[in-house]
């Protein structure tokens, strides 16, 4: 793959999980084979990868070529269009590697109307690094990861309940690095009556904190939660009048809403990635549902025998084909990562 | 590794192979869990990563912290020290993956004694980086790769003189990214009067050429030579003054120069990284003095039985001890990277 497509790719890495809810873009600015500027779209509403690239440029950018990931805008959205600024610094020639799905975007045809070449360079990581965008716009609600861990024979926890054994140090960092990459973090009301838990992240200093989302039901919150120590206010759907007690310190959702009515709140609420963690009703919930994109499943290196907390709660509606994309070794933990069928990417 | 430290480790990746002679630095500015900055040092006398990471926040870095792949500097050189930026901008926290070895540079001191934490975070990718430039500090010469092809038995040309048949296309175009990626092109006159080779870089529109530097002895220049219609002037070493007549198109140093002076003058030229593409005679010699720092050889599928056209002429004068650091396929030829055992590096 080329060198400077894939510098891009690790600008608009650097930005990903923070934009929603754009996607992360990445660009680089090269000229008589030096790089002599560099871009990312750091968040919504503030500059454009390409202009950040210009403006970082020490050196006339005239004559340059810019790479950049995703095709340059041509509308006026929060900021004005990146086509205007790559036509006045007189770059020569655009290389991206992903159109632009949104239709008020036709940046080659600008570009190309100004003499600009446009050429497109095929990039599998920022194929990878926009799909979570693409689902977001095509479904209109966040990017869904379901997370779980069990032991070997498919129990998410002991039949006592306990479900503090289930991961290694390693499986529970990269859990916690999973929290940093999702905007939210999603639990029902079994989870957060039994284990009042913090819903943050614990990897280093500088972590980024999902929003806690809670699917309450009828239940009824306590003074003394720990969701209530979050940076971020909770999101909180539940039937039960009484919570309106705590409508200052969660942001309270009251009535009956089905999966998808919450999960397009939430988008609304600027939530483009979440990720859900269980336990075991509200992950047979989402998964008879098919609502979810990437599907991770530590394995522990044991075996429970009978226990009535299992992945799946009874048969789901419809037999559920995945893919498996990733396989990864966590000390003696497996990380299993799949995807649905791409016939399901489509609904 | 740290996740921001790897995000510095990429911004500094972008600028490897034109800072010379200052090694590359990335740097990463985060605050809230959110990257905020981000710099590179683009090349010697412009901006360095924190001051460039510092120019690019759109947002208070006051109570931010920074990562940076090298401790940042203390002393005024071509730009001013990089802590006094640091300390203005109020920054809380410096994550440094290397310390510098020069003696003029102690930042951490500076910044400790200023109140802002500084914290070792260790990291191979960094290690890497800076290996070339700690080879050329120490040695006052450029980082020097030999490199080969040759056949199973060890024939860099058939019994004919022929080479052309030695790679496949894409160890071709990773030669030509090997190119792309020093500073210097060395060869001897062999091959210059033989093959009249271009030496430039054939990857894409944005290439970065080697400077020719040519080992030419005692023979003489050609109007016709293609390396006089290189975008860089060639660097030409020559006892025979014949060659003056070409003084003006390119850089001739008359005398006969051992390989110590030659490359120390290279080094005095801006040459950080040299690329020595042999042939056979020169690749001896450059043996011989213990004079590289990876060895790459690509191996085709071939064996040619009887050839004068080895890789090596005659027996070294001590045996040489190499560490295998990589080995890759390139369709059906390999690539093996060598480097010079730990005690070669310290003379």
């Amino acid at each position: 793959m080329n060198t400077y497509m894939n510098m891009a790719v690790n600008m608009a890495n650097m930005a990903a999980g923070q934009t929603a809810v754009n996607p992360p873009v990445g660009a680089v600015i090269v000229k008589d084979g030096r790089v002599i500027g560099y871009g990312a779209h750091l968040k919504s509403g503030d500059l454009h990868a390409e202009r950040a690239a210009l403006n970082s440029c020490r050196e006339s950018p005239a004559g340059a070529d810019i790479y950049v990931t995703l095709e340059p805008c041509s509308h006026h959205g929060k900021t004005p269009p990146c086509t205007e600024a790559i036509i006045e610094a007189g770059i020569k020639r655009v290389y991206y590697a992903y159109r632009d799905t949104n239709d008020k975007v036709d940046g080659l045809k600008v570009l190309n109307n100004h003499g600009i070449e446009t050429i497109h360079l095929g990039n599998t990581d920022v194929d990878e690094l926009y799909r979570p965008f693409n689902i977001q716009l095509a479904n209109k609600r966040p990017f869904i990861t379901l997370k779980s861990a069990m032991s070997l024979d498919g129990k998410i926890a002991h039949r006592n309940g306990d479900s503090h054994w289930v991961s290694n140090d390693e499986s529970r960092r990269d859990v916690h690095n999973l929290r940093h990459h999702h905007d939210g973090l999603l639990i029902g009301s079994h989870t957060l009556l039994n284990d009042n838990p913090h819903l943050t992240t614990r990897l280093s200093e500088n972590d980024k904190h999902p929003v806690p989302v809670i699917l309450l039901g009828s239940q009824t919150l306590r003074e003394d939660m720990n969701i209530f120590k979050h940076p971020h206010k909770p999101i909180i759907y539940t039937s039960n009048e009484e919570n309106v007690q705590f409508k200052d310190r969660a942001k309270i959702f009251f009535g009956n809403y089905n999966l998808t009515e919450i999960l397009h709140i939430l988008y609304e609420e600027n939530i483009a990635s979440l990720l859900v963690e269980g336990g075991s009703s509200i992950h047979t919930q989402f998964l008879n549902e098919k609502l979810f994109d990437d599907l991770i499943i530590y394995i522990a290196p044991k075996i429970f025998g009978y226990s009535e907390y299992q992945l799946h709660q009874g048969d789901p509606s419809g037999q559920l084909d995945l893919i498996l994309h990733h396989v990864e070794k966590l000390e003696s933990d497996i990380k299993l990562t799949y995807r649905r069928t791409p016939a399901c990417l489509q609904d």
